[in-house]
């Protein structure tokens, strides 16, 4: 038996991690182009949008019209993340199919990002996932900071847990592990993995790398040893920090394919038709993206 | 017992694969200031250069110069290619302490690349090999389009054993295997090394990884699980095609340095030295590298 799956689920976050950290602003009809391309591209999952307030992520105002202004495809789920209740009420008025609710494992950021403590955090979130669930959607919960905080360095295993525990306690359907500044490397992956898995099943855990110092697709090759299938990824790269050329956001979707395929793991998705989404919202970045595989396609 | 070393041995090949792949002309003078800050950095193999003739890689038409120029670290290999006799006396007059001789596992590339059908190539070789040794010289081989030629697509395993079986007869005392083009998949180096190790010993493979398609990470670490302990680099991902910004070379010395010592795993590298002869040629070429790594630090 290989140490590898024989099938991954790739869900897309570009629209939403993507281009909330882009600087170029993208128009409301350039995105819902390129999510309808997405959705011809076999990714199963998008995540389209967030229904945070404006005045925090501007570059995703038009959560809405986004929203309800995407072709929606048979068999794609289209997710986004909420805040808080309003938030979640925005959202089920667009009809998303999956919210995603968000916290942070380390306490600094859980407050840089959204301004209240982790003890705080539980209530509010525990508050949109049943008024989701008794809306008959499925949520996704999002720990950030998993292998290292900006303001804190290290988190601590314990901190990951308690925050997962929580959050698999309030049924969210998903936990997506994040290492939002790409710190991590794959003894690290292993060994948070080991105690999470050790505690919670394999299948309600997806993992979500950022590619910022190189280690991302190695930190996927690891957890598929983990027994990990479900990874968030964002196409080119999109989502690295705007001040730095060259710096990644999160893994790029078409390199995580184009290692996955060549590796004979299946996920479902049209490689012609990924390259053409890529080559589409490049051009509308008007730069070349950070991914590796984009690079060596022609325009 | 961990799946990984406790230790590598990082080869940095930037003076020579990254710097012969420039289109930005770089000063002798720049060379040598490079490789003596590189020799600051703990690194215990430079690969300063290659004596092929100008007429091929005008790029390092100054090897005797740069050979000759550099401050030598005493616990330091200094090596250089050699494609023939006649290189091999100009490199063992300018006092290299390594010569490394070259040959493809695909007969196009090997062709196009030296001019000559892999039959030809092996008694030219074995030449080298020879009067390198009587010359008390220690021999590296390298072998390329190990995973993919860029002319023909997939090389037979049996290619590359083939080679490889002829190079270690020869004596080399060090076989790098290459994917030149970038296009290896880890599932494919294991397929690969599991076979060449089951006919050569392990101490005598080093593996040589471009970063093209972003794998040459997650290559790596499933090389190391294979037994592999030294990889070749270029510090900054130097090597890229000029024509692709963006577009990576070898393996970013740097991201294999981070990831490697995230994961315990000793180099003798110093991280901050690295960086300071990093910065150094990114600013005589003038753009930013590939490098993953790089683009957190400051400038």
């Amino acid at each position: 038996m290989s140490r590898w799956p024989a099938k991954v689920t790739v869900k897309e976050v570009g629209p939403r991690d993507g281009l909330q950290n882009e600087a170029t602003p993208i128009a409301t009809a350039d995105k819902i182009a390129w999510i309808n391309l997405l959705s011809e591209t076999g990714l199963s999952y998008i995540e389209v949008t967030s229904f945070v307030h404006p005045k925090w992520i501007p570059q995703l105002a038009d959560a809405v019209e986004v929203a309800e202004g995407i072709r929606r495809k048979a068999g794609v789920t289209y997710a986004a993340l909420v805040p808080n209740e309003k938030g979640l009420e925005r959202a089920l008025g667009a009809g998303v199919d999956e919210v995603g609710v968000f916290m942070s494992a380390s306490e600094a950021h859980n407050q840089k990002n959204i301004n209240k403590t982790i003890a705080a955090t539980f209530p509010v979130l525990e508050a949109v996932v049943k008024t989701a669930k008794q809306a008959g959607k499925t949520v996704r919960g999002y720990v950030s900071t998993v292998f290292g905080c900006p303001y804190e360095g290290p988190v601590a295993v314990d901190q990951v847990l308690m925050v997962a525990d929580r959050l698999l306690a309030m049924e969210v359907d998903e936990l997506s592990l994040g290492d939002t500044i790409g710190v991590a490397t794959p003894k690290q992956v292993e060994d948070v993995l080991a105690e999470v898995l050790r505690r919670f099943p394999v299948e309600r855990i997806a993992m979500h790398f950022h590619d910022t110092r190189g280690t991302a697709l190695a930190n996927i090759l690891v957890s598929m040893e983990m027994g990990i299938t479900t990874f968030d990824s964002s196409l080119g790269g999109l989502g690295g920090c705007p001040y730095a050329p060259g710096a990644s956001g999160n893994v790029a979707t078409d390199d995580l394919v184009y290692m996955l395929h060549g590796m004979g793991i299946e996920t479902g998705i049209d490689v012609e038709q990924l390259t053409k989404a890529a080559l589409f919202i490049r051009d509308k970045i008007g730069r070349p993206l950070p991914s590796r595989y984009l690079q060596t396609v022609g325009s």
